[in-house]
């Protein structure tokens, strides 16, 4: 058997403890798969006194992460620390320059700043492995990259944020609304106690533009993509899309269009018959749609320290079997210069719900601004119950149309008297 | 750029073409994804006459295909003959001692001989890779091998024949029965003129044991799959599943049970909330779960032009990009010689559906066959109205029991006066 692949991780919270537990759990079963031992020589984590419930005798104890790099017999650095910028960051840039391999299952890090990892990775001829950044246990990096190689991926969507899911699956159960909702999932720790990275979208960006890097070989550009959350989302929303044949789900999607990338963030209508519009809870779930393959789907747990851990291992088994490959699948210089689609010039349907006053002429209104602005209106439902002062809520649906002009009407809409709240919009997905 | 990867390719139906179609169209982009291009430097097909639309100048033509292996700059042999012996054994055998790597959608080749042909590659150091010969489109074997690697997996199963799939989906759709839905299906190109092969779990069967090998180490064991078919599945028993609450599918699962691995092909009640429930028409889907990943899905075409030829090329890109990789995730002298789960002590839960005499004392006598050889009773079902001469459909489930005592009781029932059908069977899975 060869010689070991040592490895150093930094940051022992729940998944690093996770990732030296399933080491530690299955070293003769992953030597035997590798072909050599994977053994762990050092870790960092800021507090040293914490109680992990891992054994960590015989591994060195570094203050500084920075120290890993420099360890006896370490060839990877494992990055598990989080966050775009600071120790993160010069941990990774730093075990590059010292031309040792990294894994991470740094999104925001590899969001921001991707392109230029991948680059250094690259001159410095080092893997950097990064499949569990985006859907933990969903071996979907693998799969575009590998998998997947032989196909020109024309579309790519998915649900990649298991707490906005979580949420919005309750929502639909229980019947109850948001912040109801959103109060349980944080007393059950499925939100954080500052939950805006998670249910505005933030983190199924971060995970998006990684994914559009890989799938389509450009550059990651996490600034153009269109984000928007889920807490205006209303239990009337999810009834309403019911009755339309529809499940609300929080969805990152990408594809190729005449006028460039596409990246959005946003909740969507999603048809009853497509299976992804099944995953519920905290899953998540990602569909490739190449030229060659048709539409392959992928489902897994998307978190946690099980699912976080595999990725991470999967990636150190790739190092130790002398996997190579081009980060972005193919090389950093061989990235397509193509440019982002503007938001604008979106086209789909849309799903808009009023809250209106119970008057005459109210329709016609609304019904002109959306023709004033070249939009054709598919369906509208118009509930007699009364909700307070008099009003009631209004829904319609559109045919296909041009974002620009839709935000125009919906602009128009909202100013008008009767309509007495802010206008939902939730796009509706042909998928 | 490195040198091109040189590949021959025998058998140019379906696959063959799309194969040879997918390399002419996405040249480029592959040449830059491997960093090298994948040429194709000769062919072989029983017809040389035979209109292909494609474009085959510059290839060298064999009638023999054992000529490809000596073609000159050939690195990989691509077998798309079929079959589980003849010359496409022969072809693989050889091409493995010329040193050639070899890549094929070949299954009842592998789930005859897969260990032999494991241990042959690995002695001559020759890449073997057959992505395409299990689930078409879905990168399962990579999944397995590398994605989740890092996992033991504990059970495994899935829809892996998209003409069954088809056959029960569109039974269930339009309430027809079996045979109407096979003739259909034949006459739409989706099942063959011998259907047998699909509809009899053989094709699954090849597949499961492909799998079973991948996921738990173990040699390939073909004749330890337990196998049953859809032909006895019955409009009315899609309709019992819907009433409670399952629907009909024909699963190939694997597990290590304390008896050792259980294979199985068969027809399932798979419950309303499991994923794979949703799976419809001819795709393919595949659930594994592992000790630390959890539960995994993956879906796609299983078969087809596009989907098989996306598999292949795959393979090729890996070997161009250098992976080398234990055929079944160890080293062929390191499969665990565990040993098959007789069926007899495979323990579950059972639907049957019986045609009685409508006259008293028939359900006591039932559950005395069924008390007698300990099965305890879940429900049972008895719809009032008559069917041919006087009889009536009862439909029972049991709690888990263990199938030996199940198929006794199965047999008392069966020869009771009584009862004027052979009893039908399925198995109901908690998945």
């Amino acid at each position: 058997m060869s010689k070991a692949l040592g490895i150093a991780i930094a940051g022992l919270g729940t998944v690093g403890t996770g990732v030296v537990r399933l080491l530690a759990e299955h070293g003769p079963l992953l030597a035997e798969r590798c072909g050599r031992p994977i053994e762990l020589k050092a870790v960092s984590a800021r507090d040293k006194a914490r109680r992990r419930d891992v054994d960590l005798r015989g591994v060195a104890w570094c203050d500084d992460p920075l120290d890993l790099i420099g360890q006896a017999g370490v060839d990877v650095v494992v990055e598990l620390i989080g966050g775009s910028d600071g120790i993160a960051k010069r941990l990774v840039e730093s075990a590059i320059a010292a031309r040792k391999a990294v894994v991470t299952a740094n999104k925001a890090l590899l969001a921001h700043h991707g392109t230029a990892i991948a680059i250094a990775a690259e001159q410095a001829g080092v893997t950097l492995g990064y499949e569990a950044s985006v859907a933990g246990g969903i071996p979907i990096i693998k799969a575009l990259r590998e998998g997947l190689v032989g196909n020109r991926i024309t579309r790519l969507y998915g649900i990649l944020n298991g707490t906005c899911n979580y949420i919005l699956s309750t929502m639909r159960e229980s019947g109850r609304d948001f912040a109801d909702v959103l109060a349980e999932a944080q007393s059950h720790g499925y939100a954080e106690a500052d939950p805006s990275f998670d249910i505005d979208g933030v983190d199924a960006a971060h995970k998006l533009a990684i994914l559009t890097s890989v799938a389509f070989g450009v550059p990651v550009d996490f600034k153009s993509v269109h984000v928007e959350g889920i807490r205006h989302i209303s239990a009337q929303d999810i009834e309403f899309a019911g009755e339309l044949g529809y499940r609300i789900k929080l969805l990152g999607l990408a594809r190729r269009t005449e006028h460039g990338i596409e990246q959005r963030v946003h909740p969507c209508m999603v048809p009853l018959d497509a299976p992804i519009a099944h995953v519920e809870g905290v899953f998540n779930a990602i569909v490739a749609e190449g030229d060659f393959v048709g539409k392959t789907l992928f489902q897994g747990r998307g978190a946690g320290a099980g699912p976080t851990a595999s990725a991470v291992v999967a990636d150190l088994v790739d190092i130790a079997r002398g996997a190579r490959l081009p980060m972005f699948s193919v090389p950093a210089n061989a990235l397509s210069r193509e440019g982002a689609a503007p938001m604008q010039r979106h086209v789909g349907a849309y799903y808009v719900r009023l809250v209106v006053l119970d008057r005459p002429g109210v329709i016609a209104d609304v019904a002109a601004a959306l023709r004033d602005e070249k939009v054709s209106m598919q369906s509208m439902i118009q509930r007699g119950r009364s909700l307070e002062q008099g009003s009631v809520p209004v829904v319609l649906t559109t045919h296909e149309t041009e974002e620009a002009g839709m935000m125009q009407a919906v602009k128009r809409i909202a100013g008008l008297p009767a309509v007495v709240e802010p206008p939902c919009v939730i796009r509706v997905e042909q998928i």
